[in-house]
């Protein structure tokens, strides 16, 4: 079994992380990594439980440990650290020798990280060597996408051969995104909040990196553009998204159908992968979170409403969890490509 | 005194006629119509009053009268009926030379049929003589748009001046808009809804109409295209929208800001005028439809966050009351300029 | 197998029975009956599926058929009927010789007929006789209680032993509870509704039955009375209750988590019985129908704050899924101790 | 015009007392007090303003001050301070000579501090005598009771001549109670908290101090008890209760229902008192939070179902609004009695 540690194990992903690594049969739970005031506390007494399944019994006596590499024995770390302080964190957990998975946005965007969804883009895991090259480091950073950005590359990666020119995307997010006290009651109850802090530049930015081609120890970003518009609602778990695309094939809706059906990556080695990366749904009102998220244990993307748009357009939606697939699932599906690549 | 008559004044809608109308300066009502059921009873005892200001007490004790125009003693009728039955009831008023101010989509698209916003297209109240010429009638229909399109077009009525190529717009909407038990509890709650029937239709097309011009008694649509996504979310009252516009003359974000700014139709000797019709929000996270719906008392759209997109477009969001600005408030400002224009 | 059909198979609770049964270990489905007008469409196009999982597969392609005895070859049928129709249909399955496991209120307090929480009264099964021999069915009618008694009762089980003088309760309860557009999102977003009819008086009066003894072929209310006030809060799945219970022997708190902690009916052979009956929890915050609902697999009921009223009482709150411990699962539950006494 | 500050200024019932003060017709808003670090800055700046009414023009400029009698020309100040730190900021108002109309917890339950609803204990503004000679202080400190306690105490006084025995209440309450950030929407859509930190014994103990007589310079507390039992809805604003009351003359509902009607202390010289302290509803399902909180101005306490319980108990359920009624309004209305008492 590897070895694995949580950093910010008591917050909304990283319970997550907790539960979805607990019985995994790759991963061990080795350290739980909290801040200095929880250390030394069994992780029971310090994280406040608030998933619908109970605590799983390997982690409720464990003692919390400080975030520091000497204080756990792991081959990996799962990281839900708040992007301040992943920065210098998992940079001293990699020096240390100790891969990182992580799900901060800390070095999403820096050139020799990989930022991966295994469906996508596999090969990016090249810029693991370069990065240890020019870091000098025994352990390495990988990361995946913002939670919104994830769904929405799914989808994309079978359209690209259709040669994607455009793309305005109005996201409709659900609270558990911003962690457990993100969102006051009284701030979405009967409303909703047509903003969320640097999301629209995330979705804009990462989709290219991750659709982009490595090249030479560089990923080249893809040749197109992405207009983001993000918003809250009052969802608890499932980000919702209306997306339009212009492709330079002109695609049929029938044609866009075909390729997400056909989308089906050979990850079935991988136990976190769903059966279906991509669900297509054909009644008119779905998919809808609160009925389509758990679909493929919350690691599939539904995809529905496939129609045209003016000029030529595609119009579709898509939702996807964004605590599993997007959050704490990616990461865990990222370190089980990385352990059948040898990394581990 | 106007003598006003509501149809369908049980309903959602109808409810809100009857607290717009009760104490109006030029209107008073004198017959509330509803269906044959009803018809005898008094209003309170029929209508399941959901309003969060008490009922008026001048309607309390009215007996309901069937839906035709001889049991109706009225100069204008307020129609809040549903569209299959407006098509041949508010014919029947007409006909009976009854002013017909609807609410209902089934005669909105007829081309001698105004689809009016007073602070937009007052000129097109010019085919009420067509209308007359064409039917034969002595009242006349005239129509609002739908709850989504009408905050839009508001918007979009300062911004023809820079020539719009097209626009891609993104609506989450309340769920009074489908009327009291439109959509169940179980629906909605921790959810949303990726569709609503016939309303990116009618928000493609009934906004060409809007802004086209009157020329020699047709009306001609305007020239670009508006390609829309609607979705339903957990909101009591106010649709949100997030729009992304092209335009010709490429305004900037504070080109736009402006025009929004001095768009200042002259309608302040219309009761139901907010004194803004639009509202410019600068806060980030702004507007909100819980915090923002009630702003002109329901009848200013509030827009804010414009700001740069791709290809020179600009984004910005907007929201409004979608059952006072965007249906029953819409139709009594229509009345309103229809009596000042002789025509009552 | 025991072949079961399932009357209004496509309501929320039928779905829930659809779900259960689907995969069950005595019992397969063989008829899906639900209203004239869908009789003869296949299960998936007249059925439209609410839960978040996947719809059986052994149900899409079955033909819905008739509510009629004749129509089914089946030897139970578990009826998820509205109480008006369900008086005559269930009557007309009996006596055609099917056993009816009921969740419809029609039938639960006529005094030949079974009102049943297996762990609760499974004695009362003797009123199949009973009710056989007036009313000369070859087959029979069993019911479970309301969705908010069955909670309640559950907990009340153990503590009889204390000599039960009075019970106020207040209910909290899910919209599931009224059927799928039974409570419109206008009435409960940013609202509660200090209303459930019949609710309060059907808790009065099944809880003394449920608890009452079996002598000589009736039973004998329990000797206490239960003051029931009902209300619906915005909660999909999952009635919350508060407890103030009044008993002969002053029990204390200690005394009454004792006795709910040794609540262990040996009910292990029925495939659908909870490991727990009874959850205790001890967060002060706790049960909470979010988080606690599916424990058991939605079978166990889960309590907490049990502590010291005025007038030695005690307070608890207690929390079950109310579709599910509160309806189907109940139903399934009881075909279950009638399968296992051999009465199937 | 009465110089009036208020603490706390910035919160959420900090933000009730400005838009209640704005214009008030006694009092003048002189001073808004908050933290030290907000202290300087322009309200607007440093209050986010989250009321569906704009932000009182008066106060947008105002510079905040920190929260100390000498930075204050006030005669009278408003309170919303969280109870740790209102214990000693309140007496050095009252030291220093100003009277302290105070919403916080701190002070309530001392024996020489009046604790307040003037439709019910006026008299009790007679310990304000014994508070000065006592503590040697100019100024002097009134309190209003805790949000829930107030709303219930309102309509058990004129049930008070039925001889009170015991109650039972359990609320359904508002997250607004728990301040703006006090409620995640993690933890209350699709949910509900059957648990609210102290507020069980607020509820028990206030009551009987409100009810209770002055009698030399005391309160001698009422002679009954409460039991209560304490939730949190998904409802923005408006607490809900469902109360049972055993007194000794057994009075019917309709007993107890005109008791409710004739309920009119003589306030109507007092601007914020409401034509109605009590609002008797006759609808089966009312009052209603979203509904009903708006009466009087958010002054008014609505109740409904009063009906038979056992054991010649009454039940019925009220409701109020917990940010008006129930805090900020409460203290206005207290301070505008001590106006026309002659303390200011």
């Amino acid at each position: 079994m590897i070895k694995a540690g949580i950093l910010g194990a008591t917050g909304n992903v990283g319970q997550r992380f907790v539960q979805m690594l607990a019985g995994h049969p790759w991963f061990e739970i080795t350290a739980l990594a909290a801040s200095e005031r929880s250390a030394g506390k069994p992780y029971e007494e310090v994280a406040k439980w608030r998933l619908d399944t109970t605590m799983p019994e390997e982690v409720r006596k464990m003692k919390v440990v400080p975030t520091k590499p000497e204080a756990m024995d792991v081959d990996i770390v799962f990281s839900a650290m708040p992007a301040e302080e992943a920065l210098k964190v998992e940079a001293d957990f990699a020096k240390a020798g100790v891969i990182v998975s992580s799900n901060a946005s800390s070095w999403r965007m820096e050139k020799d990280v990989p930022l991966m969804i295994p469906e996508v883009n596999p090969e990016h895991l090249g810029l693991i060597d370069v990065q240890r090259k020019k870091r000098k480091w025994d352990g390495a950073i990988v990361t995946n996408p913002n939670c919104s950005t994830i769904m929405m590359v799914v989808t994309l990666k079978p359209l690209m051969k259709f040669g994607i020119e455009n793309i305005h995307v109005s996201t409709m997010q659900a609270v558990s995104g911003a962690g457990y006290e993100g969102v006051p009651s009284m701030a979405i109850v009967d409303n909703m909040i047509p903003f969320i802090g640097k999301e629209e530049e995330k979705m804009e930015s990462e989709t290219l990196k991750l659709l982009g081609s490595l090249e030479k120890g560089q990923v080249r970003d893809a040749p197109f553009w992405v207009s983001a518009a993000c918003h809250r609602v009052a969802v608890l778990d499932g980000h919702t998204m209306s997306v339009w695309l212009r492709a330079k094939k002109n695609p049929s809706p029938e044609d866009v159908r075909k390729a997400f059906e056909k989308f089906n990556p050979k990850l079935s080695d991988l136990p976190t992968s769903p059966e279906k990366a991509i669900i297509v749904r054909d009644e008119p009102d779905r998919p809808q979170p609160r009925l389509d998220r758990m679909q493929g244990n919350g690691m599939s993307v539904s995809v529905g409403r496939i129609r045209a748009g003016h000029d030529n357009a595609i119009k579709y939606v898509l939702m996807g969890h964004n605590t599993i697939r997007g959050a704490a699932g990616a990461s865990v599906l990222n370190a089980e490509l990385l352990k059948k690549k040898g990394f581990l």
